[in-house]
């Protein structure tokens, strides 16, 4: 038995009260080496000899590990367990709590052997949204989306024009007003969260330059205008999303120039994460010019770092964050550089917003593992990078086959709980990155059927404006066309509307287990298990595929219109 | 290479930021199976080209585990780092943030395979009290240490005779003038800090059944008395650490006596978790009564569980446990049953402690692995008994072969942090337990030995009172025989005082590395390294030992008088 193999973590994603009475454990064992994991288990003020057991499911298979997993049940809110192992040779230990002890009753019975989860308290409990798990998020580049007034465009305004390869400073005259016009068109495609890029008053086409964070862009409207989005969108059962940079503060910003001009004399010099007067020249470390004057985003001179360990900065934060709560009922924050943000305040930051809205949804941008943000006090998921680049790695790269994308996946959910898989954010491509179609070559089936792999996912799938217009562009700028509306009931339309449908009419999609697969034939195979069972075969091979099985294909589900090329879907 | 053993988890005991420009990184693979393990690391916005790369060194051997460890450098306070990893047969691979790939440049360049510290905030340090390191505790059971106040007796105290083997409800009268009295005792014995068993206002003569946090129980003094002895014992450089019970209440409380009589209509419903109205009859769930009207510790129907999410009672708890920081300054708090009290709780209690003492000291009492409550925000340190009772396995219970003592023991110091391993609480008897003589069948040789062994270890060790005198006493209530002053200046008194001069003289047993492990002759080897080397050894074998390497022999440390049969001190 590969001994060192072993692996369990008590109070973590590894085990974790999924309610008052129950509690989910996760053991991961080298590939194959395993036969079966028992778990042993009672009250933590009852004789071992009340131990109740269960078979623990192999619940998937990861690069090299093997991972089970089972439900225990603690009727009087607390719990001890201990695992029973036995090897393919039936070879039998005892994992606990100090370790790995010889297979015996003696040893069964120790109290060392067992693991303890104290008491099952509710407020600690890793809570999630369940609405989250339901939502499909549609990502809206203001300027880009619709202009729905003319008055408020900036100067120089560009015509629509959605062949065009829009310049860096280029502006089209999209605007709030434009969404409005069209949260009936939104509704139709079937999306129920619109996530925005920044609206915040900012300089630039993209508003990461956030001049003021208590007011709208004036170019797309006003904070009345915003107000009635947000109700007009709840109206139509969609959620609000907006965007926020907290790591760092503009080179403009009030605050930041008072240092530039006053030195140590300024009020905000705590406001930052200052090493040396005078704060310029800035010198670049990374280019041997000294030590840096500040800290920076990167190595950036105009993106002074905040700091958020003083109490001034964190209110100054935390008012932003609640103001657009309490007065705009926005029901999502995402994120900027969340990562780089020190944990304290993003706990500050969750509980100011949970006392407002219990079901707040709190997304942070980290292209990393992520299990430090996500233990319930901080982020409810996280931008789900590392997974959906897999994705792609597999889909568009082939850098990967697909026995290594499913086991590589596998791997990635057992970072976290249940309940927080399905609330990451997945999404195939975004205002920073070329567009799906212009990664999949021009290849239209390819890249749908990328997408129709990632709304099988667990997590709420993120669609970027113009996928269902089969939009294309390469990156920043050219992944920012103006919305091409003309492609309203093309073909590519009809296939994203009528998967976007098929996801919503089936909630096991959101919040049911998933296991992942290749068949003998090379298809990708994901099971979803929960009010029903719903299998999926995504055809990667060079080889076409005639799908067969006893199955209810693709093709008849929505009158032909969700097939495309490689993709089947099974109900059982 | 068993690459399902290969083991590292970002921000956690692998991974941890030492100051605000180091983080120390822990590797686990399994043992004997790996050659070497070579971190390459650089600033998070700089070329992978720009790597700087270390070898890990093999920290210690565990069960079935080696540990490897280095510290990266990080000057512009972020990092991203991977490993690369080479078995015994030359095959390498890297491990890193989306498991594990080939060996190559590529991959080794790629940013999938990066951990990331995104920023070494301050705020987010797990920090510990350097003072802590360097306490020698002492535990005082404060109605059997001294009587120094015959005034305050309770009524029918019985005579102090050690001899006297103590019945449950039996009064020998000590007090806190007791212990003011022979602080000077202590300091001579040099003790540097004081942990009392509680000393609050309750019925009983240990005083767990606390009827009043706020007063002082009378048997013992009143709050001049109390805050005196605190003065006294801080002028001569000793800490003082009170207990308490923050879980539940006891049955005559006001709050939970209003909750009996007046059923529903109690204001304080909320304080407790009830299931069902009336709460008495008690329906004890363990014996098929039923189920329970009400949560409690264990299924003690005397000890209504609080409820520690209601704002009410996280007041009235935190005004206690400020209280007596407040106006009395005490140093530390040891905490029952501390594990099954809610992480929210805990986080509040913490921040409330800190913010009026930055180097407060908080114990928890946990019998498993603590990590949960070790990252910083709750507990400094925790009563190491998952650590104490192997100690105990081995020199007393012979269960354990020296070889598995010194493997267990280093397991248990990865579960935790370098400086929380220095901050934990290490005893090998206490008013809970038979004291150690009687456990090592009254071989007063084998007690001070596994007392000299636990001294070598990283954490606060604690003497329970008596210790130095040489006293017994089986389980409860025969633990807590009064202190028998007469053998002051005996054979023992002198050597567990030498010990902890030697202790007290050598900073580095408080802060420096270990690493264990067992000689050819069978000796446990335990070296620490840190402004200094030393290494002890102990003879654990059923055969002599001559202790004749190139040593000073603890024989020749302080007279001849630190010596036990069978430990040997070597400096290098």
């Amino acid at each position: 038995m590969q001994l060192a193999a072993l692996r369990h973590r008590t109070e973590s994603e590894d085990c974790f009260v999924v309610d008052h009475s129950h509690v989910r454990v996760r053991v991961h064992t080298a590939k194959g080496d395993i036969k079966e994991i028992i778990a042993h288990y009672t009250d933590n003020y009852l004789s071992p000899e009340t131990d109740q057991s269960i078979k623990l499911t192999k619940s998937g298979q990861g690069q090299v590990s093997d991972h089970w997993a089972a439900t225990l049940t603690a009727p009087y809110h607390r719990l001890k367990y201990t695992f029973e192992v036995v090897d393919q040779n039936g070879e039998r230990v005892i994992l606990g709590d100090r370790g790995i002890s010889e297979f015996s009753q003696k040893n069964l019975l120790a109290d060392s052997s067992y693991f303890k989860v104290p008491y099952l308290h509710d407020i600690d409990m890793v809570k999630t949204p369940s609405w989250v798990s339901d939502t499909v998020w549609y990502q809206i580049f203001p300027e880009r989306f619709a202009n729905g007034d003319k008055s408020n465009d900036p100067a120089g305004v560009k015509a629509w024009n959605p062949e065009d390869h829009p310049g860096r400073e280029d502006y089209y005259g999209g605007d709030l007003q434009g969404v409005i016009d069209h949260l009936d068109y939104l509704k139709s495609l079937g999306v129920s969260g619109i996530y925005f890029c920044p609206v915040f008053k900012a300089s630039s086409n993209h508003k990461y330059d956030t001049i003021d964070y208590l007011e709208i862009d004036p170019n797309f409207g006003d904070k009345d205008l915003f107000s009635k989005l947000v109700s007009e969108a709840h109206k139509r059962g969609m959620k609000v999303m907006l965007d926020a940079v907290f790591n760092h503060l503009g080179y403009k910003s009030m605050q930041w120039q008072d240092v530039v001009e006053n030195g140590e004399k300024s009020r905000f010099v705590d406001w930052f994460h200052i090493n040396s007067f005078p704060v310029e020249p800035y010198r670049d470390p990374s280019k041997g010019e000294g030590d840096a004057p500040f800290e920076t985003f990167a190595f950036e001179p105009h993106m002074p770092k905040l700091n958020t360990a003083n109490k001034e900065v964190q209110d100054f934060l935390l008012n932003i964050a609640t103001y657009w709560v309490k007065y705009f009922d926005i029901d999502a924050w995402r994120l900027d550089v969340a990562n780089e943000v020190d944990h304290h305040f993003w706990r500050k930051f969750h509980d100011a917003l949970v006392a407002i809205k219990p079901d707040f949804y709190i997304v942070g941008e980290i292209w990393h593992s992520a299990r430090p943000w996500l233990n319930g006090d901080e982020f409810t998921g996280v931008m789900n990078y590392p997974y959906t680049l897999q994705i792609e790695d597999h889909f568009f790269q082939k850098k990967m086959s697909a026995q290594d994308l499913t086991e590589h996946l596998t791997d990635q959910l057992m970072l976290y709980r249940d309940n927080t898989n399905h609330a990451m954010m997945n999404m195939l491509d975004s205002h920073d990155t070329a567009r799906i179609l212009t990664v999949a070559n021009g290849n239209q089936d390819l890249a749908l059927q990328a997408v129709c792999f990632m709304f099988m996912q667990p997590g709420s799938p993120c669609i970027y404006y113009g996928t269902e217009m089969g939009m294309s562009g390469d990156n920043d700028p050219d992944c920012r066309k103006p919305m091409d509306w003309d492609k309203i009931d093309g073909p590519v339309w009809h296939r994203v509307h009528d998967l976007i449908e098929f996801r919503n009419s089936h909630s096991t999609l959101g919040h049911g287990d998933i296991v992942m697969s290749v068949t003998n034939s090379g298809l990708i195979k994901v099971e979803r298990t929960g009010d029903e069972k719903i299998t999926a075969y995504f055809n990667t091979t060079d080889k076409a595929h005639e799908f067969k099985e006893n199955a209810v294909l693709s093709q008849n589900l929505v009158d032909g219109k969700l097939a495309c090329d490689g993709f089947a879907i099974v109900f059982e």
